[in-house]
């Protein structure tokens, strides 16, 4: 963060339907293969524009799990890619089952497979979004394994949808909302993860579109990097999300998506010049308003 | 269900390290390679064996996310197997996004892709779990996908492990409990896609080793499909689940994994031997406790 002043986090949510005009793979022996290849293409060219202004991308697993196994190939790719310019990985999954499942979601995007053929590399992911409904032990296999490669989870908290009113909202007999004990979840468990920067390998997703919760959150995890996706499309503002850097600049990390793959559409520009300039602008802002 | 005379759900699990004797891959480019032939060969001789006492199998997403883009082509070929074999087909993702993404994810397990180059087909699964933390908005893109092509979702009301307790299990201030709440959500969800058979386009995924839940999940779900794993390695037992049947028979779905693909580890049998008839067993004892 410090080298790239920057504590953006490009989001990479590839609609095949609607990736640049240049991104189209002229090969490939079907329409999957095809529109794999063109997403990888597409991503590419949105990390070369967008990933110097940034600090780390975010895949959305979906939009890979779309397009079967060529899809997963277009993943690593994007993954590699991202790797080389310097980036770091955000697998965006929101994976969450008991225990011995979480374990091997957990291998899958952080770390590897031992078989009897030899390891099976995972995606090698820096970090993951996990989805705690299921309580701390789906959420145990994950901190561990991103613990023992020096690595991070991301845990969702407070999301940035309307529906997170439905569930995480939910106010509790014994006080507090639903959110509330999801966040004192991911400080106990974090606890142990907390290195010399004053900061936990256990983080938290909370939504950029409800910044009237962000005081709160940091009361209750204090050491947690917070990755705030909503910003743009979803509404959400940077100028809103001070409190979340109160433990210093790599506090938050700001995940924007649509708002700077489709910089392009509302202003007629040329996409990656469009792209670049979103993320640059994201970039200052959020460098701005942190210390 | 009534021509198969069995409710009972084969969960496929493969570790890569406990596949049976016979299904190793000989041919192979690379590690990862082999072990997704290897599963693929499991997966396909498990089903051969413990499928004709089942109605379907639900094969466990992480396992093959775990090798990759490989482990995508041994579940596709795990899904056609299964199809080919009259199983229907239970895709156990547990995933739960905001509406784009969850869109994404539906069309990924449950219905195909638009793209420039043509249709890319998903998984093409029957049903598919999904979590509902981030609430209704999460879980309708999946409600709308299934329905318009005759599908189910099974939405996580109150799962088998002991860290449910951490979340699904808190006492709400307006009284009940986490799970009840999401019980309701799934019970309105469904409303609109109760079929003949009395029955719910949206079922609900409810643990077997927490039985004492049934009867008030009955009471709020009254026409979902309840998917109930966590019979045998996890402790549950068939016998404890009568009331996941009492809008008859098709109301209940007993899932077990472990217990029919590693039902020759206690007793020394024939894997394939040992898997026919723990399956058969359990398929006796499910459809003599429900009418």
């Amino acid at each position: 963060m410090s080298e790239r002043e920057s504590q953006i986090v490009l989001g990479l949510d590839p609609d095949p339907m609607a990736l640049w005009p240049g991104a189209q793979a002229s090969t490939g022996s079907s329409p999957v293969v095809r529109a794999a290849g063109s997403v990888l293409a597409h991503c590419c060219a949105v990390i070369d524009a967008a990933g110097p202004a940034c600090v780390a991308v975010k895949p959305q697993l979906a939009r890979f799990e779309q397009l079967g196994a060529s899809g997963w190939v277009a993943l690593e790719g994007v993954v590699d890619h991202a790797r080389a310019a310097g980036l770091l990985v955000i697998a965006d999954g929101k994976r969450g089952d008991i225990d011995v499942t979480a374990r091997a979601y957990a291998r899958a995007l952080l770390g590897s497979t031992d078989t009897p053929f030899g390891r099976a590399p995972g995606l090698e992911a820096d970090m993951a979004t996990v989805n705690p409904l299921m309580g701390s032990d789906a959420l145990e296999p994950f901190v561990q394994t991103a613990r023992e490669a020096g690595l991070g989870v991301l845990v969702l908290v407070r999301t940035s949808n309307p529906g997170a009113a439905d569930i995480e909202d939910l106010e509790l007999a014994g006080g507090g909302r639903v959110w509330e004990r999801i966040a004192k979840l991911v400080d106990a468990l974090g606890r142990d993860g907390v290195g010399d920067g004053y900061l936990s390998d256990v983080g938290a997703v909370l939504g950029a579109t409800v910044p009237e919760h962000l005081e709160r959150a940091r009361e209750l995890m204090p050491h947690a990097v917070f990755l705030l996706p909503g910003v743009g499309a979803q509404g959400g503002r940077v100028e809103d999300l001070a409190a979340a850097f109160a433990p210093g600049r790599a506090g938050g990390l700001v995940a924007a998506s649509r708002s700077i793959a489709s910089a392009h559409l509302a202003t007629g520009a040329d996409p990656a010049d469009a792209a670049r300039a979103e993320a640059e602008r994201l970039r200052e802002l959020a460098w701005g308003i942190s210390r």
